[in-house]
């Protein structure tokens, strides 16, 4: 995953021992060198096989560098071929390479005999040439550690940019020279210094991943003002923002000061990120400051800026200017899109295809991110039937089309924290990313969650917490109780998103996630095995179902919980319950009494609410095994 | 874990939250700063809560740094206080500090309204002033983050002595600049530097361990030869050893360049390891190279050594001598004690008290190891019951007692490899720390697993991958088969120790240690739950009983297991479906038919010899209950 353009398997397997090594053959240099030591060593950890080497198993000819840095549109293609003597990788840059060997990773498998990699040709090419992850670092702090993981499983599923959302209210996150307040009082401390910014921009670029700084202005800013009041619309001080929402603290369009302030800061930022795509951010700007003060209405009148939305032009305008004269591309949300913008501006949308769409036929770019809001926790099929190509952007010419650039996956970290972080963001980011790779992505909807749970174990290899974090923060809340029975109830259960969350209690950033809801997954892998077996009637399906309806309906006795989970563990002891007793018809062939389904039933309807922030996805399989038993015990009575 | 000398609990508990702070009254130095930093991050860790200080919570009153370098025999002890106001920890030294720092991080726990540590007096301090870990590097390599990982689990259960077996037949594991070869041809390029050595003792002395360098000598030393085949007894050329054993090669006592060479390399070592104890090794000598060299032969009786024992002896004199010329006191294993050596020899023993004992009376100093080889994969509460005084060391005068030390537990590497090593140390070695840390530990046996336990997840916590490798290695092993199913039948299984695997097939240094048997633990924490609830009749425990007898009656079906687990996995399941009948049989009150009870303990008999290197635990639970039920049921039909 992401599924190759074309995959054309052959006979016999290669085996992968301690002898296992890799060479380059060809073109090679340092950044090449370290991806294949890098892959020796993920081979030797996701095998288990302590790799001497010793004989060239793998061959990698790329055939030049390609550009220094990572770049929109640089050749990725790659093909891979796998016989039973050797492998091989070709490819026209060392990014392709890359994408090659992370393929190949994937392709290693156990076999009857051992580790093996199995014979196939397989020639490959992304679709779009924007395949993105945004992560919000302000609301809530994540540290290097979180930053490099990430890295590693991005490109361990050919994503290709990192979109850095380094400021908004709640936190200024990179280190300014010019401006230091900015992080000395606008961060809490929790800030990246510019060494570890060229850090991570280095370990992005060795693994063919460009990194874009988003500074969001002119709202989303009450971090800067923090040390600098005077940029602001309103006088201060200002205070780190601890709240959810959209706050009103704006820099204020009317005084040059602001755009000198702003000259300086971005010529400095420009220098410190090498990509030429640089985000200005111009989403959800509240106008109440500009509304509220005499000087920038009188202001306004005089550039006869008639309303808040022609303000924030004339501002986008002006900051446009500056980016383009510090040598680079800007990069806006939605409500950025101004057709006196220049015209390689790229606007990022979370409204949708029909806002890129428009852009395309302005002759604009665009990139994709409505439907791929991570923190709104949909199931991972919701993420992977969104295309940047679909709805409005169907009606484009071939060539506005091609001015959709591809997607990003966004992760706002208002629920999220450097413990639960890589679980909201994976493995559901890799189904993304095959959306944005793949040449046929609807073609293999049928075997999505199939291959996405293969990818999320092999995930756990490449270093990645998001299910390793899940059984320790169980465990810590099971204190000296259950840790089993708690788990059986998490694994029962998904977490609700942003929407389910914002109005169930008062959150700010100084409440800790560390309760049931930050534990539990968004979506449930083994609630999805015990739907595919409740439509089963293979043993191994009714043995699984035995297995776990047992656990359900013994669990509340086991976990006996105090607290917001009684009575969603009551509930699941309920669904275990309803569960065997409708095994036991089928397995005898008995018709339930009349009516008995039915209320079953409405029993289920009655769990489908959250509680304690989680939903009770243990519901879906023993519907299933109801309508299943109701449709096939009055089709018996029919014989 | 470790038990402290005096708990005295007191009414109400201090609340631990975001405001969570540490600061040092009185003496302070960079190394109690560290300390108090890592306090900060670990309690982060464990609670889940983003810590940022701003009140102080807990003092740390030292009252001076004492001994620069952790010492044998510095004032360990420390006084914790905690009131619902805030805590204090009273130490003599840093090093009692820090392990009051240790006790405070255990002390915290899930109450009623979130993280807190209880209100308590505790005095505290150590029984034995030499509690070790012994790490065998040589057989398999071990990277820095295993040793690193492993201080801070020491740490944290308050070992603190870490002895590094840094040569063996199978590797020669540091760098030696007098002597290069010795790591440049021997050790297949797995050796630390001198800067990694020196990073180690740091990081040690910085948790308060000491690190004792051991070269084996004259025997175990393959290894030495590839570089420097002079030193042997007969000519070269030699290689490194790849299989498991004792072995011929053994330095040539006989020639001068070998003391020559042994005086420049000790030198070296003496000035890279701080601490005044280095270990010369001494054991398991094969005298065949002696006995085959003409020139050794000759050169014993010139010399009126009649025997190989009179020559190791000659050799062990002559070393001591090198060892204490560079200033440092000698230590050994059992075979080195001879009564002519220097005083202060310190005598390991892997053979028992008795030879303590005997040391002891000639008036040497000892450190038990016997009983404490964690590659025996005994049962903890085993190595729990095993005393340095007991034995025959209880027959001796309180002045030979105080002769012996402590004890030592050694992990020899023949069946442990990085991935799997910590799960072989640990838990056991948490509770050996509290048999040589506690002053009453035969009193608290009782309570033993159950404190096993939650020192074994806080384990997680410090770092160690004891537990969070499991998951992983068996999902590795299931490929695309049902990974949850393999988890039953590996939480139902022991892994054989040493004594188990040597015959069960060719082992070598090349092969992977990545099968069942490798994942699978030396004692099952669930099989032991389970024992508990079989010998119980609460609902909770019935409950537990019958999802775990559901689960293994079903699994065979699940699992389907080729190869060398279907045997096991079939015992499983048949004692899975033996334990829910007898379960039937004691809810409904029915006695079983004539025999019964007895045909099935007959088959569970049958079930108890080893099976792809590992044991049914499981039997345990399920004999358990057959035995209350024929008890039970016998006394019934007595009524």
């Amino acid at each position: 995953m992401p599924m190759p353009a074309t995959v054309a398997p052959a006979a016999g397997a290669l085996k992968i021992d301690s002898s296992f090594a890799v060479e380059a053959r060809g073109y090679s240099d340092a950044r090449l060198d370290r991806a294949m030591r890098r892959l020796v060593a993920r081979v030797a950890r996701q095998t288990g096989i302590d790799i001497r080497g010793g004989k060239t198993v793998l061959w990698i000819e790329s055939r030049a560098a390609g550009p220094e840095h990572p770049t929109l549109g640089e050749d990725e293609s790659y093909q891979m071929d796998v016989s039973p003597e050797s492998a091989r990788i070709v490819a026209a840059t060392v990014t392709g390479a890359m994408r090659g060997m992370e393929t190949f990773a994937q392709w290693i498998d156990l076999g009857p005999a051992g580790f093996e990699a199995r014979s196939v040709h397989i020639d490959d090419r992304p679709r779009f040439q924007w395949r993105g992850l945004m992560l919000d670092v302000s609301r809530h702090w994540m540290p290097m550690p979180v930053i490099l993981r990430n890295l590693d499983a991005m490109a361990a599923v050919k994503l290709n940019v990192f979109h850095w959302h380094l400021s908004d209210d709640q936190g200024f996150r990179v280190e300014s020279r010019r401006f230091p307040k900015l992080q000395t009082v606008g961060s809490d401390v929790h800030f990246y210094t510019q060494d570890e910014v060229r850090r991570v921009v280095e370990y992005a670029r060795d693994r063919g991943i460009r990194v874009i700084p988003e500074f969001d202005m002119p709202g989303h800013a009450t971090s800067w003002f923090v040390g600098y009041p005077e940029l602001a619309s309103a006088p201060g001080p200002y205070q780190i923002e601890r709240s959810w929402g959209i706050f009103q603290p704006t820099l204020d369009p009317s005084r040059e000061q602001t755009y000198t302030f702003l000259d300086a800061f971005i010529g400095e930022m420009a220098t410190l990120f090498p990509d030429p795509y640089f985000h200005i951010g111009g989403d959800e700007v509240d106008p109440a400051q500009w509304n509220r003060s005499a000087a920038i209405q009188a202001w306004a009148a005089r550039n006869r800026l008639k309303s808040a939305s022609a303000i924030q032009t004339y501002f986008m305008r002006r900051v446009a200017k500056i980016v383009a004269r510090h040598g680079k591309t800007m990069l806006g949300w939605d409500e950025v899109f101004d057709t006196a913008l220049p015209r390689d501006t790229v606007i990022q949308s979370w409204r949708g295809q029909a806002s890129l769409a428009d852009a395309a036929r302005a002759g604009y770019r665009g990139v994709l991110s409505f439907g791929y809001y991570l923190d709104h926790m949909q199931p991972v099929s919701t993420y992977y039937s969104v295309d940047p190509l679909d709805g409005a952007a169907r009606e484009l010419t071939p060539e506005q089309k091609a001015l959709i650039l591809g997607g990003e996956t966004c992760m706002w970290s208002e629920y999220v924290d450097p413990e639960t972080v890589d679980s909201r963001v994976w493995p559901s980011a890799a189904a993304i990313a095959e959306r944005l790779w793949s040449q046929f992505p609807d073609e293999v909807t049928d075997s999505l969650y199939g291959r996405l749970e293969s990818v999320s174990r092999a995930l756990d290899w490449v270093g990645l917490r998001h299910r390793a974090n899940y059984g320790p923060m169980l465990e810590r809340l099971a204190g000296e109780g259950a840790p089993d029975a708690l788990r059986v109830l998490a694994d029962a259960s998904e977490a609700l998103g942003i929407e389910g969350r914002r109005d169930a209690r008062h959150y700010t950033s100084m409440v800790p996630l560390n309760r049931f809801v930050d534990a539990v997954r968004p979506e449930s892998e083994s609630v999805r095995r015990l739907e595919r077996a409740a439509r089963s009637d293979s043993p191994e399906a009714r043995a699984e179902l035995r297995v776990t309806l047992t656990a359900w309906a013994e669990n509340d006795t086991r976990l006996d919980p105090q607290g917001e989970l009684a009575g969603l563990s009551k509930n699941l002891s309920v669904l275990g319950s309803i569960g065997l007793r409708t095994l036991e018809y089928l397995d005898a062939g008995n018709t339930p009494p009349e009516g008995w389904i039915g209320r079953q039933l409405a029993v289920l309807s009655d769990m489908e609410k959250p509680d304690a922030e989680v939903m009770l996805a243990a519901v879906r399989p023993v519907r299933i095994l109801l309508e299943g038993a109701a449709q096939r015990l009055s089709s018996g009575s029919n014989k």
